[in-house]
């Protein structure tokens, strides 16, 4: 499993991003096909305070073939587009692959 | 469920991190008490090319009591302090709570 992290900082106004996080761009994100799991988590602070970031979505797909797909897609770019619309300047996204003999299954 | 991230930045001996990552990191994070899931993820790039970061780690828990009694324990101390002696200045960590409504299962 491989999956596409994207790490949004603390917006300017928390609430208006959460209502467009929430109601816009997952509809739209969840779109994408080959998508196997979306885990969005709010973040609520860091070890010691605060932490500089806001929330942290998990965009899981079977390889890199598919995520490489699925963001190739229209509704991937789709999905793209709308982050430019409301985090273009507050969004750091990478991909990474699932040590599958670490991971210990809920 | 709630969880602790731990973002890595690319560290200047990766072979070197990658060894104590996982045969000495982990055992010893793995033994923190109320751990749900341990999912290790090894980066490879970002959109439009390179990653400042090196691998993400998150652990899973019930409840922000879980996490927070899992920190205090003595295991969780002996993992903060491995922590400590391999990524001090490259790692972020931070807490975040699972959005149930919108997680996607495999």
């Amino acid at each position: 499993m491989v999956k596409l992290t994207a790490l949004y900082k603390k917006p300017a106004d928390a609430e208006a991003f959460d209502r467009h996080y929430m109601d816009v761009h997952i509809p739209i994100a969840a779109k994408m096909p080959g998508l196997k799991r979306f885990e969005v988590a709010k973040i609520t602070g860091a070890p010691g305070g605060e932490s500089p970031y806001h929330l942290i979505a998990e965009l899981y797909f079977e390889d890199f073939d598919a995520l490489n797909a699925a963001m190739s897609s229209p509704e991937g770019k789709a999905a793209a587009k709308d982050v430019g619309t409301f985090a273009k300047d507050i969004v750091q996204m990478m991909f990474s692959k699932v040590e599958e003999k670490v991971r210990v299954a809920i």
